[in-house]
C-alpha cells in the first residue's frame, strides 16, 4: 500500500525530504496555497502534490519542517482542521526547537486526537540515496515513524519523553551554529581592528579545521540568519535564564539579525566576511 | 653580549618562554617573592635567576606574562621603579588584554621613560626548539623585540599600532575558547536533557574534529577557567557595547567563573563533561 505523507512546508529543507519520500515511491503531499511560484514549482518538481489544507489529513503522517518560529503558529493553523478529521495521521514536528515548544505545538494539537511526535533533523538537506541527515524522534512509543524509515531516510530513536529530539536538537546547533556566531563575529571585529589577514594567517596555520569550517559555514549562513536568529532564541530559552550560557544564544540571536539585516540591505557585512576568508560566494 | 630578559610572573606560560630563552643563552631574571614555593621552584628550574624587584629594570627587555586580570596592575607595580632607574628597558605585554587594556598598561609607564609594546602570544607555552607558539608584536618601531627572535622566539611583526596585537589575540581567543564555552554548555544542558550519549554520538559521526577539540580542550579548560573569565571580559569590552556579539563573551565569562567555582568545590561540573567525553583527566 503506498503511503501518503504530508510536508509542510515544501521550503529548502521540507522539499529535500520531499524528494526523498517521493523517489522511495511514497506520495507526498502539501500544501502551496499563499507561497510563492517558485515554492510551488519546486514542490512539482520534487514530485510533491498540491493539495487544500483539509486533504492534509488524508496523510498517514504530517511532517511539520518550517522555520522555528512557525512551529506552534502551524501547529495551531492545522488543529481545527484535524480536530474535524475522521483519520487522525501522526504529527511529527521536526522543527529546530526546544522542548518547552515543542509542548506548546503538542498543547496546541492536544484536543485533535492525533498522536504527537518529537523530532529534529541534523545534518544538510537529504538526497536520495545519501546518508548525511538523521532524523531524530523521541515519544514515539507506537514505531509510526518506522514507515519513514521503510521509504529511506536514516531515522535514529532517542530513548526519553516528548521532547528529547528536540533538546538533541539544541545543543548540537548550539555547538556548531553558535561557532559560526562566534566566527562571524570576530572576523568582522579583525577587519575593523585591521588584523583581519594576521588572523587568517594564524587560523590557517594553528587551526586550519576551524577556518575550514568558517569558510564553508560563514556565507552558507548569510541566507539562514533570519531563520537563526529564533533557533538561537530557542536555545537560549532551552538553556534558561540561571544559566549563564544562555546569554551567548541570545546574543548569537542579535548577531543574525544583524546578518539578516545586511543581507536584506547592502551586504556590507557579508562583503567584508568573504574578503577575510577569501571566498566569494554568497551563501545558499 | 648576553642579554638579559625579565619574566614577570614566572607561570606556566612565563615559566616556559623563560626556559626557552634560557635555553637559548640569555640570562632570565624574575621575581619569586610572595609567590609559592612551587613557582619559585619551576623558576629555579627553568634556569631562571630570582632577583628583587628594583633589579627588574637591569634587564634589557621586559616581558609581562600574567593572567589579563592582572595586567594593568603589574604594569602600575614597575611604573615607580622604571622611572627612578637609569637603565630604560623596553616592555613589552604579552597578556590577552583588549587594546583599550594596551591603552591603561601603556598610560600607566608613560612616565617611566622606557619603550612600550604591545605583543601576544599563541599557542601552548612554547618548548625549545618547537614553533608551536607564535609572538606577535606591534608598536615595535624600532626592532627592540629582534632580540627574542634571536633567542629562538618565533616572533612575528603586525602592521599597526599599539593594541593591534592585542586585538589579534582577542579575536582568535574569541574565536577557540569561546568554542570551549558553547561546547561546555551544550554538554552540559546534554546531560541535564538526557541526550548526552546521542550528542557525542552524532558529533562523532557528522562533525569528529569538533568533538576531538572538546575533548582535549574542555578538560584542559577547568584549570585555567579562572584566568579565562577575565579574558572573556576584555574581549566583551573589545568588541563594545553596540556590537551584539558583546554578549556572548559576558556570558562565557559566567560560565567560565561558574567552571572556576566548580574546580574550587566538589568538580560535579567537571566529572558530568568528563562523562560525556569519555575521559578521565582533570587538565592542566
Amino acid at each position: 500500500m503506498t503511503s501518503t505523507i504530508a510536508i509542510l512546508a515544501p521550503g529548502a529543507m521540507g522539499g529535500a525530504v520531499g524528494r526523498c519520500l517521493a523517489a522511495a515511491g511514497a506520495r507526498v503531499i502539501t500544501v502551496v496555497e499563499g507561497r510563492s511560484e517558485r515554492t510551488a514549482a519546486r514542490a512539482r518538481e520534487a514530485g510533491m502534490t498540491a493539495v487544500s489544507w483539509t486533504d492534509i489529513a488524508a496523510a498517514d503522517l504530517i511532517l511539520s519542517i518550517v522555520p522555528p518560529a512557525e512551529a506552534v503558529g502551524l501547529a495551531s493553523s492545522l488543529a481545527p482542521i484535524l480536530t474535524e478529521s475522521q483519520r487522525k495521521p501522526a504529527f511529527i514536528d521536526f522543527n529546530a526547537v526546544n522542548p518547552n515548544t515543542m509542548n506548546r505545538v503538542s498543547a496546541a494539537l492536544a484536543g485533535s486526537g492525533c498522536p504527537i511526535i518529537d523530532g529534529s533533523i541534523i545534518g544538510p538537506p537529504p538526497s536520495p540515496g545519501k546518508d548525511a541527515t538523521t532524523f531524530y524522534v523521541s515519544g514515539d512509543d507506537l514505531d509510526r515513524t518506522e514507515i519513514l524509515s521503510g521509504l529511506g531516510l536514516k531515522l535514529r530513536r532517542i530513548d526519553g519523553p516528548l521532547g528529547a529530539a528536540s533538546a538533541l536538537k539544541m545543543v548540537y546547533a548550539g555547538i556548531n551554529k553558535g561557532a559560526i556566531a562566534l566566527g562571524t563575529a570576530m572576523l568582522l571585529a579583525s577587519v575593523k581592528a585591521d588584523c583581519a589577514p594576521d588572523l587568517s594567517r594564524e587560523l590557517s596555520e594553528s587551526r586550519p579545521e576551524v577556518l575550514a569550517r568558517l569558510v564553508q559555514g560563514i556565507p552558507d549562513m548569510y541566507g539562514k540568519a533570519y531563520r537563526w536568529v529564533a533557533e538561537m532564541r530557542e536555545i537560549a530559552e532551552f538553556l534558561g535564564p540561571d544559566d549563564p550560557a544562555s546569554g551567548m544564544f541570545e546574543a548569537a540571536a542579535g548577531l543574525f539579525a544583524r546578518m539578516a539585516g545586511d543581507r536584506e540591505g547592502n551586504r556590507t557585512l557579508a562583503k567584508a566576511l568573504n574578503g577575510v576568508l577569501g571566498v566569494s560566494g554568497d551563501g545558499a
